[in-house]
């Protein structure tokens, strides 16, 4: 029974998991202890896997039945447990729930399908007919740069008549876009409003938006749920200082090569480098070599905090 | 052992198959039957399965490949059988060219991953990686409206060093960068340049293209299978009188709705009406109601050839 | 002489002002001497005249000199004049800018050049050479929607490392862009950081920046002003109480309509119905007739504050 | 009078001039000269000024005024002269229009108001308004990647129901588009179907469109009007032919550097290195220094016709 099915909306710092991985279809069980280990020491509110950051469409289905699995189980029910089960196949995406709530998840998260691109009128009735199928509560996931298609803020209040849908994260970046959901959500009460880039997390959380999905969590726990903390509590000075460390981290570590890849790159890197997990990246991506990895182990050096 | 490795292009007309439904999850074997012999009994030069216009990323795995297998099963060996193994994941990919060449295909078709989007470099990369293990020639395919990259020239002709790439089928529309293509790989003896639009069958042909993906030719083979001959002979005035009907397909059938779905939706409306296959679409997409249909109709009679 | 060539930062709320026409060609001179009048007395910091809600591009030049006279006239010094000369030639920028000095305005704003879009490489030298022709500071604009092209972090470093350019206005909506040219510009003292859409304001002068140059203040001036003074003592409690006003604006009076010109035809309706200054839009835009007038109406009564 | 208002569709090769510059603001007159002079030697069928090779955009108005004047001087009525008067406003493209008309100009060409982007209903008003007022008959410019609209081909149907349009030239390199579009106008008789990229004139006249404004023909006039005839006479092993020599010019003398500005760098640095005319740019762009040029000098040598 998912503790999310409640008038209270998940607030917090709940890192999108890497997927450390051996090799393009070997997951890295250790190195997934030790991520999850460290992420509950390190203060989080939950945890979401198979996201964007989870590289969940570069790897095979039974890798991410497996991913399912294993964190369930290291997990042992301590945090609230996200599942994103975006696809583009409705079928798989069930398919995908189903397994989720049989292994003790708390809710699933969906990006609209990505390669047809829906219009809004077929984004509500793909969504309707979906939400009819799943045996957990959904967060709708707007991810434009990747699906190509932004939910209008009509369309998520549309979907969200269903009780099952109980809260959104947005990675578009665009602010003014999320200071139109949250009008446009305001009177649906325990609806959680979750911000992606972490470079806008204070922000948002100022703004009376519930925290963040942010992938930089994964290295440096602590840090992201601080700045949840202080913007929580209106510490405004706090959440300068500490926006500062969260923006050398996104323009040092997020910035090595010119691919759009590099945020995963950096990442996996860090992880590598701190000792936590295999740094490998699924195709079509690919691990840093040295001299990259040299220069985000100068970046790292360069933190301080 | 694949037709397909040898030092003449395929050339023709290559019609990538709808893949009839009786709902979501439902392959109409019935369907799918009258729709091959009803497109060998046209003159078509090749079968394309599980493209864009065959909805592959909207239904499951288990559907694909039961299409695969029926597809091999009904074509009995007579066609040159192209299936579409395009996914986000390498393991899946590799995992429906196994079961393609199992069946008796003749080649592969591979558009980008298409949730991530990869550089140019990570591009080559992952093909020059993906090849290595496919048991089947390989064609690259540009769809850069769903995948959100476009091949470019350089890129195909460094993939197109491995001789198992033995194609292109480009979906662009954009001829300027087709022409680019074409310069680019014309020293390659036998590797096929092939488009997808309809529209452009005519004119890409005539100047020097191999042929056309068509997806008009799920409902009228012979008309395509002609362009593609009066093309070949060079027959301008009849091109030009082709065309045109062409084009009035293009512009009604085509255009019944405001969705960037309504191709898919009036080539199924119309196998519905014309009692070829079932008109079920998987989601995200929904088959045309009246009055929709009704429109449809009507812009089937007002075709005349 | 300037007021702005100090270290000192902009700050406020500083409109962009319509430009009020009777017609395509003739300035509303009366409509302007009022809204210059209103917006002072409702204690906005500064002018900004000939942006992309002055409808700039629209106008003649003849046009434009004119409007940058009158506003002088009627201003006589009392708030800081910003004159935007963003042309698509470097010799008409610099013939407004001539003109902006010669009336005593404080300082002029530029988008990049929008026909053809320049690299980053291009764009640095485009503003190196304007710099170093113009008599007054400089304020580089953000507007990649218009424009087609984003000012990277790194070019308005290079850019700045010329004292005469004093600030950045960003439209493009995108928070961590914004995060991210703030901290490329923290140690160059007094770059004035401010923000075009209205909605972020509160959220981006929380965060340290430094305003809003917001055309909802055409019609509202007060209501931006409180907002500024709040976020800048840090009430955030104020913020989140006028932020429901500012989005509720946004998501009635500037949606009436179906087009990207939604929010100009609606400020300059209101400002009609307000008896500030005449509605009509210069062409490619044309002013809201009944119905939408009729929605706009009952979307300002809906208004309290 | 113009020349062009008959029934018969302008045909052939247009050469889209360069405006021969020698700073940012001063005319290469003596350039001028020659270059028009080589043109009608080369046989072309009109010239077409101010365009997007033209870089109108980036030049003063009272340059763009000596530039109408001074090629018509030189023409003397020897070819039909196209003026292009895009701009973003109404006003000004009118004032352009007058003054081409006094000087004898035989139409006018327009690309969408280019900073705001206007829906299709606005699309259709602004025109229409637009040719009420001009002395001159009409050719609507399509140009998406600079004015990020495209006409719908419903309203180019719609504008030119008005008989002073007269014609239409396509940029968008989207041949899919184009034979729509000559599909909404073919019962217009005379409406001119012309198009921009040199890559698809060769296809485009086989398939029934009038001819190219085409930037090459500015360097090698004959090229580009024997790629003309030979397609007008439906000799397909010529175009064949001929097209390969257009395909190296566009894949090498238009890629040297790695910017969207490489064509027109290209262009203006080969008719330097001709002895036509002077090879600067108007900013934002730059002409070409060592090492660029030398990569230009190798290029011209390898082309051999």
């Amino acid at each position: 029974m998912s503790r999310l099915i409640k008038n209270a909306p998940l607030r917090g710092i709940i890192p999108p998991l890497v997927t450390p991985l051996l090799d393009n279809d070997t997951l890295d069980v250790e190195g997934l202890e030790r991520l999850i280990e460290r992420l509950i020491a390190g203060g989080v509110h939950g945890l979401f896997i198979l996201g964007t950051t989870g590289e969940a469409q570069s790897i095979s289905y039974e890798l991410r039945r497996q991913m399912i699995r294993e964190t369930a189980r290291i997990n042992r029910g301590r945090l609230p447990l996200l599942v994103c089960i975006s696809d583009t196949s409705i079928t798989e995406s069930i398919n995908l729930a189903s397994l989720a709530a049989e292994n003790g998840a708390d809710a699933v998260v969906s990006a609209p399908p990505y390669y047809y691109t829906p219009s809004q009128v077929e984004l509500a009735e793909f969504y309707l007919d979906l939400v009819e199928q799943l045996p957990l509560p959904l967060f709708l996931y707007n991810m434009p740069s990747h699906t190509k298609v932004n939910f209008a803020p009509d369309t998520i209040r549309r979907i969200a008549e269903n009780p099952k849908v109980i809260g959104f994260k947005d990675s578009s970046a665009n602010t003014v876009y999320f200071q139109s959901v949250m009008t446009a959500m305001k009177d649906i009460p325990g609806f959680s409003m979750l911000v992606g880039p972490e470079e806008i997390t204070g922000e948002i959380v100022l703004m009376g938006g519930h925290g963040g999905i942010n992938g930089g969590a994964n290295m440096f726990p602590e840090l992201y749920v601080n700045l949840y903390n202080v913007a929580e509590r209106g510490d405004l000075q706090e959440v300068r200082r500490l926006q500062q460390t969260i923006m050398q981290i996104s323009m040092t570590i997020y910035t090595v090569g010119k691919y759009g890849s590099s945020y995963l790159k950096g990442v996996k890197c860090v992880l590598g480098i701190l000792g936590v997990c295999n740094d490998h990246l699924a195709a079509p991506f690919y691990k840093f070599e040295e001299p990259e990895k040299e220069r985000i182990r100068q970046a790292l050096q360069a933190l301080q905090f």
